[in-house]
């Protein structure tokens, strides 16, 4: 428990490894114990307010441990006007850092629009926004609203139609992206609330989704709603040189994408109800590791490394040639890596007919994972890996995709800087 | 922290001030710290286990202190056979128990369905399983399908048609209810999952909720997502006459009602959007309270009781005619009171049309609040003054009730008793 006024232990931890810059870690502790004072009880002074940097070489929220929830929003622009798009940039990027140091929204913003409230009271849960440009910044229906179009990454392609893919349109594109995580799911939305209500009549949602990481200790990789454990085998945001490779873009350019990242969002959702009718040892050839311990086919620990030139005594590989595993590792597409940062999702119950054979229809879960993947370029990272399995992956049976989108972050923030606006810079109005 | 193999303090604190009997703590603890050498790791060690009492009085869920999180199902029951429903209410008994306990679904009742696995390694989360009655238990179509007709309880009505109702069939009614709390999403979901999968043949989900409380500190009262204080004037689950008088069912009966209690479940959808454009000023006046302390309008604590009668230097009532509170308070409905137990939901955005002028139109959240509330009777409790509100509330321009339903909970389960025992041998097939 961090005594108020005083940076967390958790984020002097962080700030020390050099991550990024810790700045205003003192007022933002500050500002949560005066609203503690106003609310006239010491409450939010007994729990622990761990705050994330904002401002550094790369966004927050990428190689960010990740938070407990989020609330991930793709707004479409309205707004013809380059000015509007700017003055909206500024707004977010201020807001943010306010929101991601515990502040409401600050009055001087918006004297019309004061926060909302749902979030004073809590803790600030090491909120983080991070924030991704789309195709259709750059050009929408042919035409060059900003006078960007020059500055588009090369990267920034349209994703490519997959097979099996039943995207939902209005689950999928949108001009911006604001992902918003927090160790609590009030405080994640509240963030994206407030950044929608300030783009009033320059951007509109387009499509909003929920996410959670289920409480599992510090050093275990969470399971998803298959009960198996996924991110095993990701990047560690501890190993710079793999983060460098494979997540941060570099001088590749364009330069305002130098330290940013490209993301992946795509809404999978699980035939529960048939995967939970699957033997055991189907379900494990499926994914190629054991569902209790998850270490690969014919190993005993999580982290034993995949071999995926073993056989068995019949001369069969031990982890099938269809298993998700295999399909997924660098080994099986030239070294290419991403770095996934997924969330599950639960959004209830809905009438449905299952994709596959022998195609279950009824009210069934509209359930499974909010897949989320950074990368420093999305040809050789997801749309690489995901064009390998989608053809082969036994997975695929039990997943449909249903939305999603590919933005281009832009590097960290600078102190004074906005988001973004190193790309308005490079391409005057 | 809590060493494994022992029950929690919180655990051992509940049970000592007699809620409940504290069955099955030890074997649970056990359970969990058998499932964390499995694993291999001594994580689960590392956390709080924390478990509500199954057996009892009362069943879980109700007067217990609000987990942070709910997955609530409604199902239909799909075969004829009264044995099909007897076994189901068997197996969801020791089911639910062995989950409340931490303990996966076990080996001998399903051989063929092993739990699913999502929960394992993840801590107990006060899991507590609440089953509930709807009126199609005991009569469908005009048909007494399993024989229960006679035993229906006067108090188990159809809800009537309120002013301003936008159900959606798929996501109201249902002849079995079944909400599990926990402190984490993916404990609650499993829970329902489970006992889903245990139904198979005998009834199918019809509609499912997830819902959530912010972190905010034990001493505070939660914020619904419009910013404001909910729950400050409900009946103490420590004022045993008031429960006795407002929640449990007592001698009027049905006999297996006893120690029971009704619950109905609203979704309800707030126009966020529209109501963060309303001056603070209106919002307080709509609510009847201040925002940030939650004190009824023109006091400065939250907890300051409701002065009805109080007026203006203009001579007009302090708190409006038509304010929330006012036509909430028990002294506007003869006393009534009904304890709510209501959780916030975020379903994400989809296409609406707001209900009231000026109608706006677009892509809004749907969010809002999944109202729980439990009484002793509804024609008494929820009916009654929600009839009186849903006429004069100014909340009623930013709320629509889009689905839910009544329950009949019986009475808590006695060891070696399953859920429904009472009723079923209360009515010999």
């Amino acid at each position: 428990m961090a005594p108020a006024g005083r940076p967390t232990r958790r984020g002097l931890v962080r700030a020390a490894a050099g991550l990024a810059a810790a700045a205003g870690l003192g007022s933002g502790g500050r500002a949560q114990a005066r609203i503690g004072a106003e609310l006239g009880g010491s409450a939010t002074d007994q729990r622990e307010n761990l705050i994330e940097p904002f401002w550094g070489t790369h966004q927050g929220g990428i190689a960010t441990p990740a938070q407990t929830h989020t609330y991930t929003a793709a707004l479409d622009l309205v707004s013809p006007k380059r000015d509007d798009l700017i003055r909206l940039l500024r707004v977010w990027t201020s807001t943010a850092w306010s929101m991601s140091a515990g502040q409401p929204v600050q009055p001087d913003i918006t004297p019309a629009l004061p926060d909302s409230g749902e979030a004073t009271g809590l803790p600030i849960a090491r909120l983080t926004l991070t924030f991704g440009f789309g195709a259709g910044l750059f050009a929408k229906d042919g035409g060059d609203r900003y006078g960007l179009a020059a500055q588009q990454p090369q990267a920034l392609i349209d994703l490519p139609a997959f097979n099996g893919d039943q995207l939902i349109d209005a689950r999928t594109g949108g001009d911006l992206s604001v992902q918003a995580c927090a160790d609590d799911p009030q405080v994640a939305f509240h963030a994206v609330r407030q950044l929608t209500r300030l783009a009033h009549g320059v951007a509109q949602l387009r499509w909003a989704q929920t996410g959670f990481i289920a409480g599992f200790g510090p050093n275990e990789t969470p399971r998803n709603l298959m009960g198996f454990k996924d991110r095993t085998n990701n990047p560690s945001i501890n190993d710079a040189a793999a983060m460098e490779r494979f997540v941060w873009v570099g001088d590749e350019g364009p330069d305002w994408m130098r330290g940013g990242s490209y993301v992946v969002f795509r809404r999978i959702r699980m035939a529960l109800e048939h995967w939970d009718r699957m033997p055991l040892d189907f379900q494990e050839q499926t994914f190629g590791r054991h569902k209790l311990s998850g270490a690969p086919l014919g190993r005993t620990n999580e982290f034993d490394p995949l071999d995926l030139d073993a056989a068995g005594e019949d001369g069969n590989p031990v982890i099938p040639e269809s298993a998700h595993v295999r399909l997924a590792a660098p080994a099986s597409n030239d070294g290419a890596q991403i770095f996934r940062r997924p969330y599950s999702y639960n959004d209830g119950v809905d009438f449905t007919t299952e994709r596959w054979a022998p195609w279950h229809q009824g009210i069934e879960y509209d359930a499974g994972l909010f897949f989320v993947c950074y990368q420093r370029d999305p040809r050789t990272g997801f749309i690489k890996i995901f064009e390998n399995m989608v053809k082969f992956d036994m997975l695929n049976q039990f997943v449909t995709h249903t939305g999603g989108g590919l933005f281009a972050c832009p590097g960290g923030i600078a102190r004074g800087e906005f988001i973004g606006q190193r790309l308005i810079e490079a391409a005057p109005g």
